[in-house]
């Protein structure tokens, strides 16, 4: 995990970006500045719950990272069941912030639910895949690297499925090319350029699915 | 793939698990039959939206996955953008149902997220666990096997840890024990007794959590 400081420093990356891109008006930001954080940050998504952007060190052209907006390290951490009865032994304010906080969780769960399936649609448009996988790692035994939860989106490319069936005859390890580099390995840094255009695109795209297909405001 | 079409054979396996428990009037089912299906499920969760059941090639003790009631291929076939205006050439029928598809995949995609806390904590108290990762594969070079979109729930034990350390000194590969067998591999058939014994538990910790410390009713 080490290896990594030098691009996820302390505090929280993720909690640093969340600061620099409040929420707006819509879901899609218009047109972020990526240089708000150091490294830049190539911004998809900015809700009050989730924030999704493109990972500075991808896997594949295209990984993207679909983060919570307030700092949760693990899934469980995300406490959103809701009891209808107050403790015993809380005062009703404690009671009270105590339910605020299990609202907030819960809207957070929510939203990382509703927002895969809308990335998931941007990125194989804009990069052609058809397959990916959703990843999302709870603590350092499970290679998580930042505290802070998200959910990785990673394109598989028709290129790395015949180099594993190239070497064996069979594709059902076809995931091994990716997992093999999500330590340090084979990731490398994001060009800037690249990424500011693919950005660029995956935000086009989500927009307009979310205005609707003959240009009407929509909601997700 | 071909070599798990035993376990997961035509028509859909995960849509027979689902039209084998329909949703009840609480989340977590209290005692499911496991032999409703073939091979037997150890159900966890059955609402509305979604089912959880124990995988019947576990990766690791405990490995869960949470499915969609509903049969969608792959993530980005939850269309859950909800447009207000009515798409031209659709008469007004169709429109509905068009709005009533993207309602109804609107309110999976926000079950998942907002069951995965819940299951996540579950499977730490159960199992005793730390760490674990959560990966939904898309299509067949994403190693996805069942066509029908799920969640894997994976804990990562101390044990595969301390092997992955004592080979390379590094922890930074802590992910490949797991992945290098997502395919056949070293994964083996579910124990029985063991499974029924574990689900009951994981059941019992979630209906705990939803009906709230002091035994009053909760919803999620």
């Amino acid at each position: 995990m080490v290896s990594l400081d030098e691009h996820y420093p302390n505090p929280c990356a993720f909690c640093k970006i969340a600061a620099a891109y409040p929420p707006d008006s819509s879901p899609i930001p218009s047109n972020p500045d990526p240089e708000k954080v150091d490294p830049q940050c190539f911004l998809l998504l900015s809700t009050p719950h989730v924030l999704a952007f493109l990972d500075i060190l991808p896997i594949a052209p295209g990984h993207i990272l679909l983060a919570t907006r307030k700092h949760y390290q693990k899934l469980s951490d995300l406490h959103n069941t809701v009891p209808n009865t107050t403790p015993h032994g809380n005062s009703s304010s404690d009671a009270a912030a105590a339910r605020e906080a299990r609202e907030e969780a819960r809207e957070t769960s929510r939203a990382l639910g509703e927002y895969l399936p809308l990335l998931s649609r941007a990125l194989c448009r804009v990069t052609g895949i058809e397959d990916w996988n959703v990843v999302q790692n709870n603590g350092e035994r499970a290679a998580q690297v930042v505290p802070h939860i998200h959910f990785h989106l990673i394109p598989r490319y028709q290129e790395g499925r015949r180099e594993v069936e190239g070497r064996n005859g069979k594709v059902d390890v076809g995931m091994l090319k990716s997992w093999r580099v999500f330590g340090r390995g084979a990731r490398e840094d994001l060009d800037e350029e690249e990424a500011a255009g693919m950005a660029k695109e995956l935000r086009e795209v989500m927009r307009s699915e979310l205005e609707g297909e003959v240009g009407g405001k929509a909601k997700l």
